[in-house]
């Protein structure tokens, strides 16, 4: 890395932190609050649209069944909240559904419970991103044509911001989350209000919309209702990252993040009911279009319309609710720039996902993972043109399989937990088994968290098969297939590589290096020197592919390396297949004796750009790709390093010569800064 | 190259030739003609048609027009085809622009032409097989919209076919010319019998068409005129291809060269006039669209129309004739095939393009220019969506600029031979000077053809500037001065290498090898006996970014590696910047010793797939290229090769175990194939 690309480094991702100074990277409640709530918490930004938006298939009339729908998913969070508590409280050290099924249950429903998250984790990125920027289209109309390209950049800025680390990133976004849910706060209070006071402010729509939905109405299906029910439960996405990022809390870390979890349960319930209520109230629709064949598409904004209508949309808190909500959302992809790393190092360490994940980077953090997650969301905000009800029916699935499997894990836990005798305990890997006199009352909670969760993924999977949620159900088992391979990979290298059960000892060989040489220049000498200096036998070699250019290499090597006390050995390559030449070369020498090392040396011109490295042959690469799988084969390359070259004061760099200039040099321009001859492409 | 790939290049490109097998690669007159004439001759398909869509500006009634444009275009082929025979006779090795003007004017010059020539190459690939498919699109109008694929594929097979060498090429395509050159006569026999008969058809054409051009009608200006003789002079690109191409015909080789040049000429002059002269007798327009604004677009093809007028749309001679074209216009390609390659390599054997160029295919061809020629023909192809009106402008500035260079060369060539004696004999770098008692008329001669190719390149450049000749007039400069900072690069790198002023001999120096040691395995065992059995002095050391393995590491080393007589260093690094750590450390022990070789010696474990390699971290390339801008360092890579891996027989491929497996295994299994730590991205 030369000092540019260090200082651009520098100042993107930060200084360098020591590998010690990781466990002062923890949060405060608040802060945590703030790094894993917000995705649950920001989903009330575009929950309550998703389900008028499917409701509203079955006319306008239909959408009076939100609110039933807000309050059963109210009560699947609270379910799934009293279970995560108790995983919280169970597993100190991080409790994600991964390590929980891991312990409890096995390996296959723990890679299964990893590959939904990882998914999930994708999605987040991606529906809170192009969310974010429909929230704010709905109030800037001039921006939809860019969305697109607006969630692809912001998802940039963000991976810069988490390549510097969690805790700066935790601050940075602390203030936003309050500020959204100040102005949450003070939105539903002056509805209330206005509502008590009956002056809540009514939306006039169109007549036009209306009457095209009248044309396009289905009846009122169970189906409808159910898939009214699935697009809301993605505002339960993101309830289990607290659980997951336990190891993140200030001590006592199990204490405050089941508080934190609580405080964001809370938050969710109040204000997603809210807003949903209101938004029956006071007639609030997304932006939607009925197509020609009746389906209905839209954007997932509601929030926007109604502080719109509750405050003027010229009011200075409109416009700040639009700048809060596009930073919640920020905010809840960044929950998954603090799990996604994480889960998939865990993976990694575990040998499931290549070992590369668990690298962490200058600043402690898991830098593949933040790429590779970057990449991926960007990838799928690109493929569905930043619409955030086209990623929907991708989305949850995952969520809700890994909260059944983590659940499951957990009822396996208490059973465990109810062979113990009173005061007994026993550690196992992540968590401590203790004897609990309520182990019934607890294992029945994690039954009812792991079967409810269980039957919303199979709801969610069946009525939104057809939109998308296909992708997802051939996904993760085609995840959990490539995560055994690579597993089944790296115990191969581990069974190959083990030194255990065997009498392997270092020993000397017989070794004999060989010089390959291309021409005579000042490299050549360096790499003669190196060949002299290394105190083995050697030899010189040099692939005769074109007979005039050999034997003036020849004559050359004779008049200048004499010192070396070698000669230069011919190999004819008559068909200039340079790679396969050497090959057949080093394999005849290593057939001279037995369990002898062969080491190869090459030459290569170093230049200082990599233009000019372009307008040297680089046959190094092609000749290493072709000896790397000889076994007992040593590859060197000696490097002579040519800096910018000053031209000849007597050559001006445009001439015009009578007699030119090029033909009297070419015969001393190397035609290569390889060892031998050339290979075609 | 595994076993398959070189099958695979074997079918498409042939058995390697012996470098000595080349002499042999020679061809006749009859082939001669098929390889290096079909450029100019099939301008005839394509050129009247781009006189008549220019003229059709003016409206109908100056088509009339088009015939004295022909005449005089045929006038400036015969001018051009009598200076060439003179330099053909000059440079029996050949005597294209770039080495007339090299020998006789200079550097700069030579350059130009070279950049003009590689330049127009490039375009008569592009415009011919997309001219080639537009006269197919004449008959059957329903490839329109994939005329651009079809290119681009075309372009792609004649790759393959040069790629197997200029004989076979030139003999697969010597029918189809002979086809060719057979369907022309019998239409220009055909026409000229019915019109002296007096039962010529004339085409009819619809009402509303005509309409729309008599509404769309400039006067006839000069600019139109002139515009219109641009584009027809497109007919005279290639008429320099036999000049390059004298060393690939038998002996004697100018003799049947000269022949040949005749041959070509007199068959272009004779079907150019005779298809713009029927074309205009019976009423044949090219397919054309008149454009909103009054702008006239269209296609370049005028043959088909004639000879379904002739001969009937469903006869099986129209037929015939639409699959001559396209074969024609194929070779016209294929001459740019044989010349772009040859003319580059010329340039790069001058140290003007990068020395790759030079380099001979395993089928003596020169696989780089035919690969850059391909590349850059479809590039053009894609840009320009397959429209040979589109390109014409870019078209032909290139050539007659070489042509003017070429014959100024000439000029100064015979300026040259009028110092010299009766009978004296000069012998210059590719020409033998001979006195000539004909001097001055022979210098006249190429004194007109270069000044008329000038005259055209200059009407060509300012009457075409907007419609795409400014690309050109940028682009031909901006190589000039690319191929001059190429030159200065391998001029600078000569100097630099060369050994002829030093006093540089090979002699021993201090050497220290470095063993970084990522892990203790197999493969560690394998680099341990690399640096015993280099009989040096050396040590084992290992980066340690993290405390916890290194100390694991550590034990392993001093359980198994004893034997080596070596501890193992610990270099601390605890910001995990291993390149830079690395680097430091080289550096510190290169200073502990003037002019010292410190070798670095890595492990590398090989896999059988690409797939599995990337699922290592490759750390190698890394380190390699924060050490080789270090002076007097080697680096080694010690390979170890690991095979596919035979799954424990007890250890299922997915396991539901009690206790998890990756949890035992892990430990064992190493981090990465590097040999030290690890890097984030």
């Amino acid at each position: 890395m030369d000092i540019s690309t260090r200082v651009i480094k520098r100042i993107l991702i930060g200084r360098p932190l020591a590998t010690d100074e990781a466990p002062h990277q923890t949060i405060s409640k608040t802060v945590g609050l703030a790094v894993f709530a917000s995705d649950a918490l920001s989903s009330v930004a575009y929950a309550p649209g998703e389900i008028l938006l499917v409701l509203l298939a079955g006319g306008l009339l239909s959408t009076w069944i939100a609110l039933p729908i807000a309050v059963a998913i109210t009560v699947m969070l609270v379910i799934l909240t009293v279970s995560y508590r108790q995983t919280i409280f169970a597993y100190p050290s991080g409790g994600g559904a991964y390590i929980v099924a891991r312990d409890n249950i096995g390996e296959a429903p723990a890679q299964v419970a990893g590959a939904a998250l990882l998914t999930d984790y994708i999605l987040t990125v991606a529906v809170s991103i192009t969310s974010g920027w429909e929230n704010v289209a709905a109030t800037f109309p001039a921006i939809r044509p860019y969305q697109t390209a607006l969630s692809a950049a912001t998802i940039v800025f963000m991976t810069i911001i988490n390549l510097r680390g969690v805790k700066e990133s935790g601050r940075l976004f602390a203030a936003p989350t309050y500020f959204f849910i100040g102005m949450l706060f003070v939105t539903m209070v002056t509805a209330a209000f206005r509502y008590a006071s009956g002056s809540l402010p009514v939306i006039q729509h169109a007549a036009e919309t209306m009457e095209a939905l009248r044309n396009s109405a289905q009846s009122l299906s169970l189906l409808l209702v159910l898939r009214a029910f699935s697009s809301g439960c993605t505002a339960l996405t993101g309830v289990e990252a607290i659980s997951n990022g336990i190891q993140a809390f200030k001590e006592p870390k199990s204490r405050n993040a089941a508080t934190t979890m609580l405080a964001m349960s809370a938050l969710i319930a109040v204000n997603f009911i809210g807003i949903v209520f209101f938004a029956g109230k006071m007639n609030v629709l997304p932006q939607f279009e009925v197509l020609a064949d009746g389906h209905i598409i839209g954007d997932s904004a509601v929030l926007p319309y109604m502080t719109q209508a509750l405050f003027g949309g010229e009011s200075i808190f409109h416009w700040m609710l639009v700048v809060a909500t596009m930073l919640i959302l920020m905010m809840a992809a960044n929950t998954s720039y603090a799990d996604f790393p994480r889960l998939s190092s865990l993976l990694a360490g575990d040998g499931f996902l290549p070992r590369q994940l668990t690298f962490k980077g200058s600043r402690l953090t898991f830098s593949w993972g933040i790429v590779g997650l970057a990449l991926a969301s960007i990838a799928l905000v690109i493929i569905f043109q930043g619409s955030t009800s086209a990623l929907i029916p991708l989305y949850a699935i995952g969520v809700f399989l890994s909260f059944a499997i983590s659940q499951a894990g957990m009822v396996v836990r208490w059973r465990k937990t109810s062979t113990l005798k009173p005061g007994e305990e026993r550690q196992e890997e992540h968590s401590l088994l203790r004897y609990d006199k309520h182990w019934r009352i607890k294992m029945a909670i994690n039954a009812v968290g792991a079967v409810m969760a269980f039957i919303v993924m199979i709801v969610f999977a069946v009525t939104k098969f057809a939109q998308g949620a296909w992708i997802t159900v051939i996904l993760i088992p085609t995840l959990v297939l490539i995560f055994f391979r690579i597993h089944h990979h790296y115990k191969g290298v581990a069974l190959a590589l083990s030194l255990s059960d065997r009498k392997l000892r270092p020993h000397r060989h017989d070794m004999l290096t060989i010089v390959m040489v291309d021409d005579v220049h000042v490299g050549t000498v360096q790499m003669v020197d190196f060949a002299m200096s290394e105190g083995n036998p050697w030899m010189a070699v040099h692939f005769d592919d074109n007979p005039i250019k050999t034997a003036k290499i020849k004559s050359k090597w004779n008049e200048r390396m004499s010192d070396s006390g070698h000669d230069l050995t011919l190999v004819p390559c008559p068909y200039r297949n340079l790679s396969e030449t050497a090959v057949e070369f080093v394999q005849s020498k290593l057939a001279q004796h037995p369990d002898r090392f062969v080491h190869v040396v090459m030459g290569q011109l170093v230049m200082d750009t990599w233009g000019a490295q372009a307008l040297h042959a680089n046959t190094n690469v092609s000749f290493y790709l072709a000896l790397q799988s000889m076994e007992r084969v040593a590859i060197t390359n000696v490097t002579y390093q040519i800096h910018k070259p000053e031209p000849e004061p007597d050559a001006p760099l445009v001439a015009v010569p009578a007699v030119p200039v090029a033909a009297a040099t070419a015969a001393a321009i190397p035609t290569q800064a390889a060892p031998a001859g050339a290979t075609g492409p």
